[in-house]
């Protein structure tokens, strides 16, 4: 259900109908557009009485919202939901495209400020890596744990990337909120109830990934759960399913990009590593992913693929990346989008480090 | 790998062989099997030079294990695993079928007893019903939590059912281990590998059902995580796997039992009500998965399925789970399997009560 | 559209009727049932308004079908239809079940009356035999032709078995009705709607597989281009769908068995030999089979599968093949259903080999 | 098998060889390349001794092909095969986009005029149109056959437009050859191998469209087939393959496009409007396949989709077509391509006229 309020309804109005719902037990969310603020209720008790809230001032409408979904719906909020970092311009949904980059998993110190300085220079804004590892077999490198983390916020210091690593239960998010700047839920844990929940607790943005073989219903619905706890800056991440085709590891299906965009208001990157693992196809898939209109791109780059703890097979090499970059450079215009240039964001990176 | 022992080695020679490996900073998995013991050594430290092994006392033999999996392996351990119950003789993988039936979720004290009574009278030996409910809305029923773990620790003690339920978390994993008899891990959190190593760590015995989209190598290997961790009661579930057809909710792969029980020890259970989600495909599909030769079969059931709160379109009336239980205790012999008749147990039931 | 005639109207009436639909330039399938007739109108120029035929003698309602099918389904037909074979008890849809055994394909005079003995004496009352490969690479064995039905026919001469192989386009199609009993559409042609066409302007029962993506309603739909046609003797086949899991060839998918029976009153086999493509599969899933209720199987079976032309692999030895009719056996009463015992039809044999 | 020719080969000394493999009971397929020539050698009779060719004049290396699939490879051929049409510089696989655009059917001549008109208008050089609809329904409009073919001709002569149409068996291809300038093979049909065969033996260039289910091999093989038969002119076409997903009606399989370009020499381009089945996916879905690096596209277009008998639903309005037009044409020079201009190719048009 959905509260519409007059376009220009005091504060204190709105805060009325908040405390109204919650006195009935359920959860209000109330989310400011550009015209009017709307109100989302949520909870599991049944649907309120409309009668008790359309009579209360400022109200314009009360909606019933026929869609599963409701926080993560249009119908909610028209506009798209830019999520951006204080003292940077970097974003997700912005005018730009979000560019993160970096390797599969922090393997040690040098490994890691080697492929920051090149991701970096070539014009990501957003650098990637793993601490903690969700991997198919116990025996298989898990991750520095902390120390990656340590490592990462160093990479923040120094080059003024924002940080983008995954969670993979309550205690890693609770680590990863001390050093992390956004906090991704990886395809294995999208419907990990309980994670998302928590992860809806934090006040740092959440990049969600689909699961191998999420509908668009059901990833829309993950997302749903982070925001009824009351985070709305959650990112999407379209990162491949799985299907009988063997030509790829995953089949990205880039169609995703425009349905969700259609549907909701929140932002959509697309992996283009996990979502072929391999090197090769990366960055024609990379070009088609900005070209079909997603708001930026997770790429894995490591400085010595063939060595790598994980995921070597599908890393670019930093050069690759960087023509990565350059070809994107060029497509981001017709879908009215702009990719940071090298060095552009330099200043941002030493205003950082001066602050530190 | 794993080292073999002589067939009348000493417990001290085990024991030494053991203290050795965990010296060297890797795990030993002791597992004694009909003729000779195997240990198995599990550690994500590369391998230990076979040599400093092969000769000490009663080793016959050290093997490099070249598949992915160790601990759930047939080279580990020839023979079935059995996983029983004390005091009952009720088992998973033993020569009777294991018969799990409840309704999907607890919703009251009056509807669980009302179905634990017909599917005990019908021969079921263990009652499963939800506690916790991963559901795909945040706003849709999400189990009535510990209430529900304590009708059902009721439930065992009226009946002498056991009890199998599932943990979405840490937190409701360690309540679970005070009431229930088996720990369910669902579909969804098949790659929750945090959830796995604390299972792993559990005195409960787990089933582990098959995610959506996993290939047998990720189920088994999801099976490892908990059984590295020490629990070696692992029982697997087939429960239908996500495709293109539509006239299924989940298309039951029963190809996976034979595959399963050529490469693993481990008992293997099927769930027709999840595998199919129609209510009259359930016994077609449950005398399917008896004869293709499974260990068991979890089966919804509820005394009024259009009023459920969850999943009612797959339960079953408490009548046609007996005739359901007809059905397969006629197959049950082609694959030399009992099912045990109506009442059978029932001495057992009473002498649980008499001993509560 | 459905016409359903009075229980008792006669035969001058049914033909009035389909008199009528004809001349308005539409289709008329007059189908007897048991009580009485049914009469499906086909063709695709809209609907007829039904006034024009329900105050026609012997008319007792005109029902608009509004699923896609018609003919197939069980509105048309309430009974289920049995393929029958004149001097023989062996049919398709009757209480035995049908079993189709032989190798996958004739490679000769010598392998195939090999194969042909043992079947015959394990109690197959069908022998299969590829005439004619579709094969993936132009470069494979594409089969012998016209010389493999020749060997065919020899064979049912010699054995009573009743020959079922499968045509590739009309050319083979022609051929085949000289030779053959049964004719099979194979996966690969099942929306190969020129062929099911021409199939249907046979005299000969056909025997149509399902494709390897087709849903439920598309294959039912390749049913009924067949019985547009006029063929009514329609045999389904499931015989495994593609998906991402890799333990088996192809996913094969029992619940297909229930779901067909409810919408449609035509016969459904299967076929386990490619719906796991494992020698050590066949015979778990055939026992799986006929415990979900299928009228029949189709089995490869090959005295040398290592040196076998095609799919080796998963071509029963005759031994094997013995023990799996000796399985079923045992399971076919559960589901009310007779498997024809060793030598029980040699008597059949004989006879058509005294009138030959 | 391939015999590699030294790079100033004289032409008997091609023809020697050719005839020497002719001779043994194998075909010889003879293919220039820039440099040199090579002869692939085809037929399922096992290899040829090596020793037999590479002693003939004229003859480098005999090379043994280990893949399955010969001629399609760039093994066989390093160049890009390049599909050409007399009179224009309209091609598959040269330096400009093939851009083929038109209704699903041709239903009428109007119908088919209009859309003709707006699509050469707007720069496509190939006009597509349905005269033999492969529907999954019997009873569904069938396309107009021979006179829908007359409509093309005349359409061609009309605007210059290449005409695109479909086969569906030995028939209508027949008429097709002589109507019409490519001829497609529809995804239903990818396995119809004698169809594929007699498509080998057609002066025509062929179409071939992806499966609903078929690998990367699958797919190659079955140009192979095309291929073996002699006519090397094969334009594969990528439409989508049938996985979970549920918000397309197929998903749209993008990274088969280099996948291809890696293995073949064959041109490869994208049909986004059955690859989404939703009109507002078929324009961002455009975009990423030029992106991507595909060598043309498909699109179904019509004056008034909701009237469309078949497929309105993912047809675009001619505006939304020359919108897509706009788009594509900036983002082709990023990948070296070009699209042609709106009236760009009108004087070929003429001329055509002219000569008519």
């Amino acid at each position: 259900m959905l509260v519409v309020m007059q376009a220009h309804a005091k504060e204190e109005a709105i805060r009325a109908v908040c405390d109204k719902i919650e006195a009935l037990g359920y959860r209000a969310h109330s989310i400011p557009g550009a015209e009017r603020t709307a109100i989302g209720i949520t909870g599991n008790r049944g649907e309120i009485e409309p009668g008790t809230l359309e009579e209360m001032p400022g109200v314009q409408e009360v909606i019933r919202v026929t869609k599963p979904y409701k926080l993560v719906s249009r119908d909610m909020k028209a506009e798209n939901t830019v999520v951006s970092f204080p003292g940077t311009d970097a974003t997700f949904g912005g005018p730009g495209l979000a560019i993160v980059a970096g390797p599969c998993a922090i393997e040690s110190r040098e490994q890691a400020f080697a492929v920051a300085e090149r991701v970096h220079r070539a014009g990501a804004q957003f650098f990637r890596g793993g601490a903690y590892k969700p991997r198919t077999s116990p025996y298989a490198f898990q991750g520095l744990g902390e120390e990656a983390l340590q490592i990462m916020a160093d990479i923040r210091d120094q080059f003024g990337l924002k940080i983008v690593t995954e969670a993979i239960d309550n205690e890693s998010l609770e680590l990863l909120e001390e050093y992390a700047d956004v906090v991704q839920i990886g395809a294995r844990n999208m419907q990990n109830f309980s994670l998302l929940k928590r992860a809806g607790r934090s006040r740092k943005p959440v990049l969600l990934k689909r699961g191998m073989s999420a509908t668009l219903e059901e990833f829309l619905m993950a997302a749903e759960y982070v925001m009824s706890e009351g985070n709305y800056n959650v990112i999407l991440c379209e990162r491949g399913v799985r299907t009988f085709a063997d030509h790829t590891r995953n089949t990205l299906d880039l169609s995703l990009i425009p349905a969700v965009q259609r549907l909701s208001h929140l932002p959509i990157v697309v992996d283009p590593s996990h979502g072929t693992g391999k090197r090769n196809k990366v960055t024609p898939l990379s070009r088609a992913a900005v070209a079909v209109g997603a708001d930026g791109l997770l790429i894995e780059v490591h400085c010595d693929p063939d060595k790598a703890l994980s995921d070597g097979m599908q890393s670019l090499y930093p050069e690759q990346f960087e023509e990565l970059m350059s070809q994107v450079r060029q497509i981001a215009p017709v879908v009215k989008r702009t990719v940071p240039g090298i060095g552009e964001h330099a200043t941002t990176a030493a205003s950082v480090r001066s602050r530190a």
